[in-house]
């Protein structure tokens, strides 16, 4: 395949800034491949990149390609890489561990103790190291994956996300068939989990928020019932309910909010699980005597870890986790300001907001 | 065995107030034995039951025999009962599950669904059924264990705190072998939790707290490093020390304090484990953002589960779980008062006050 | 309801002979419901029990009926039942601890250690105490679940043999999103490992046999491929082909023959798993080394356990899990002969062969 | 430091052959040390190194540095090496996996998909990769561990066989404490696994073997009772009688004899636990019937992985694993063949021969 000398890429300026330039391709090192990219996927985590910096994030001003959700084709490999060959379609995850410290040693790689530490091997593509905004990039074969036949490059920018939702059920035990699921904040995230507790077996699947739109996309994804809180719904009286007074089996905060873990600990049943996948802002006040007492354990993850991001495009592939509707928008690369624009603003609710930098 | 008609017992004659009764000894029915009383420790949740009343426990005025934590003699066994044989050295755990609910058929009785349910099988000894102060004392025999040889009664009656702290690792995993443990938080359970550190190997074991009488016990219970905030010491700075500013591998909150979860937050490794113990009296507040930040899990147990008392005894009888510094202050059972007394005002800087209803 | 007196009841009259009699239909005592049952399924364990006598089983001659496999509905409730109502439809488990062994109050209540202990509480329905070949049957709450809306008493009667196949899983560690499953042996529990595994995502199902007719009904329950092993097909072969090479994430044997472990071992992936769920009738001889050169672990179940039918109900209900055609053939309990024979001899390809003790 | 340009290794000259031979003090490159060796084990695997050839072992004839069992002194750190400073004491272990397969990802780099390919980063010290039988030796960090005060380089070379009785323990679950273990062949791992299982809180631990002076080893090292199998005595009798009739909760097979897996089967109790941490020579033939019956989990490892090797280091250094009776001989380089005959023939009752390098 021919592969330019040049490309465009969007480079992080200044703080706050992002700026189009040329510049040189790379190639691919040892365990390396360069991937010509099909589609990157606008996050929340790219405006904290952005407007605030992110640990391990390259100082304002260097140059530094962000966006971290993409997806493309393999154009060359490194040396020792026969894992993947040219013309492989594939998609990327965000984290690749240093391999050396006790938790990338241990299978924990999302939480590398070298994070952002480049010349020791930790990567955490468009966050520490270069990532997807550009007509072509590097990355490590540990953080890519094959996409099988059937699914686009826009379906398949949706599973890191996909991959974190899978790998929070993983966390807590990973065994959902049957349950009762609550998910607590329609975020990206927790749409996802909707569809993917779907996925698993759950029985039923409650969504909890306060904006009828996510909502009715959380509907679309497969939840069972959805509480509007600020229209007065009650998610504990419906979970008692639904559980025969017990509570919820699994209950997944993935809204972040002041009184969010709060309201799980009101949901879930004795002995049963909450998972806290959102990062919580600030410090936040609840009520976890009720967790002591009831014998309830609170599960956390970062990123989309343990290899969940394979798992969640078999599931793709298989048909069980359409996450169509949240892909509402795309751009091409030279209108990134308005992909950004359209995704922070949410204008014209836009959820899933899609950069294709091969469109002209 | 001779056993009497009539025994002394000391029963909750009204809120707050404990008066010895002559009541009839009760006879053992199917699975459950009938225990001479020789040793009734005297325990924080023994105030809660006496001053406030707690979930499932009879109403203030109800006759009601308080006291969970005892060791006594087998002196009847009901219909069934092979387990056990008049004469058997014995002590008790606090809950017996109903037997039927979900979470007692998976295993999890301490969160039995029908708690306080005695007409469904469910007993809390000494907080929802007659307990332990008293001359006799009716078991059912999923709470009762063998004491093995060389631990006497007063030792024994501390296995139902130590078993607690056995849970506590159990559930987060229960390998500790080379870890740096940290507990916050120098009451029975968290220095049980010391002792049950170095019993299972852990490499480092810091107590924190605010008490020297009590960390001075932690340090004969076999804590490495103690550290007491009340005169300025800093545990981040230390267990960093000790760690090569990682963290601990394991956090244990058993402080249940205001600020000692996030105490706990700032001292754990990323990937490690936060167990908390304690049953926090109200909200708290604590950067939870830090523990999905850093993949940390947040666990919690209730009571003495899932057979770790019996473990408890056998690193008793080992000489490897040496509490004996616990057991500062003894009364006989006509003296309740005064053993109440000496243990909430921590007369004499009592720590476990333990009642012999067999001594006159 | 009205209940009769006494009701028609297939007995085990003498090793090898089934007899239907004429018998007082029991009353239920505490935890226990009285169940009309409308449909009971003959199962492999049926034969044994009527031919070799299985342990803990009642001594031929002894009045005992049979039938572990029915679904009905609850006609009565005994003392303390509030769990159940008059009215519901119910299926059952085989299995109910004693609940004060070991394993019982750990959760593992079909390695009961009171295994046919009747007065110490275990009961294995139609196993050691009676079972479902009547038109009446008494069962303890504990091993009586509700039949969701949708699902027929026909499709209920599966459940066990459905619960026992996500057990296999959920012993195993539960988690089976985009693995790659081998299933050797197509007999009833083969074919739901093959179902249930479709149902909680995997991938690529593969299900190892000999006959035809068999394999087709693998197919029609989610198979991806079919080997015929009878064919000359190779199983190896085809594993390498679909993992690159690495082998299956999780092999079951589900046929328990001589060679069945030494193919499961084969074809495992290393740090894979292997799940032995059918009862090897002598000892077998298998390679073991290479489990133990590639860290496979080996995993066994006893029967349905740790609440599993309930999950499977669930899949069932949801659409997940469609056990249709194993559901063969029927007959009125006046024909248990013949319905024996049937499923005996296969005759017309039996699968399961299903009694109705309602019909005349 | 001062580091010479040659020194003096033991390399394999051709099947079956050992030469001392003169060659060059080889460079690290990143995140690798160089260490100047003090001590290396003898080891059965070094065995099959010279006389069969394992997989990924350089051709015979090629030139090859054996030994993986080495403590000595970091003298030189290579590129990114900020773990380790010139002058540690260190140990090492064998597995250091590829870091980019599925294994080494989620953490099981013992098993390595890569296993043998240098080229993609595995390396099996003394196996695939030089070895400790030399002056110096480079070594990977991942597989390098600092030595606590009061070990001796003696002492830490035995850490690799300790690390691997703990991986045991820690993949059934870890949690030993007031267990009945037994441990089937006395051989070093076999008696590692006793010391483990004392350290680790085992109330009885039982070992089973045929040769008197390996069990009085056994003994010493914390065995509460041996059985001597050529004896007569019987291990199923004794275990009955120790657990009530019940069985062990976890047995161990480290004999990987032909009949020893049946007799591990015999052992354990329903519900318990195996572990197969023998390579079994040949396909052995044992009755799995009873595993599946009574739902007793079979577990393996490979070799000393999971980060156990610095958990052993550290019971090593607290005193509570003290296997000093293993270390019975001790050679100069000089002298390898010696060495190796006195550990193979079991010379003078030989366990554990070790080479001192720096000894002339």
């Amino acid at each position: 395949m021919k592969i330019p000398e040049t490309m465009l890429a969007a480079n992080l300026a200044a703080k706050g800034v992002i700026k189009l330039v040329e510049k040189p391709v790379p190639t691919p090192g040892p365990a390396e491949v360069l991937i010509r990219v099909e589609a990157c996927g606008v996050c929340g985590g790219d405006l904290k990149v952005r407007d605030i910096g992110l640990p391990g994030q390259p100082p304002f001003g260097e140059p530094f390609t962000i966006g971290h959700e993409y997806a493309g084709v393999v154009v060359q490999c490194g040396p020792t890489v026969d894992e993947f060959a040219v013309g492989d379609r594939v998609v990327v995850e965000v984290h690749k561990g240093c391999g050396r410290c006790h938790n990338c040693i241990m299978g924990e790689y999302t939480a590398c103790l070298n994070f952002g530490n480049k010349e020791k091997g930790h990567r955490a593509n468009g966050f520490t190291s270069d990532g997807g905004f550009a007509e072509y990039a590097l990355n490590h074969i540990n953080s890519v994956v094959k996409i099988p036949e059937g699914i686009s490059f826009d379906q398949a920018i949706l599973i890191t996300t996909a991959g974190t939702a899978l790998y929070a059920f993983d966390q807590m035990g990973g065994y959902i068939a049957g349950d009762t699921v609550v998910v607590v904040g329609p975020g990206p995230i927790g749409l996802c989990l909707v569809a993917a507790a779907k996925a698993l077996g759950a029985e039923n699947v409650v969504l909890v928020g306060t904006r009828k739109s996510r909502l009715d996309v959380g509907k679309q994804l497969g939840a069972d019932y959805i509480v509007n809180c600020s229209e007065g719904e009650d998610p504990v009286a419906l979970v008692k309910e639904l559980t025969g007074g017990v509570g919820a089996d699994v209950v997944c905060d993935a809204a972040g909010a002041a009184t969010s873990l709060d309201t799980c600990l009101n949901l879930v049943r004795p002995a049963g699980d909450v998972v806290m996948v959102a990062m919580y802002k600030k410090p936040i006040t609840a009520d976890l005597g009720k967790a002591v007492k009831h014998n309830v354990q609170l599960h956390t993850i970062r990123g989309e870890g343990r290899l969940n991001v394979p798992r969640a495009l078999s599931l793709m592939a298989q048909g069980k986790l359409n996450l169509d509707p949240l892909l509402t928008h795309s751009f091409p690369l030279s209108q990134i300001d308005q992909a950004f624009a359209t995704f922070e603003q949410r204008i014209d609710n836009a959820i899933k907001v899609v950069v294709h930098p091969q469109e002209k």
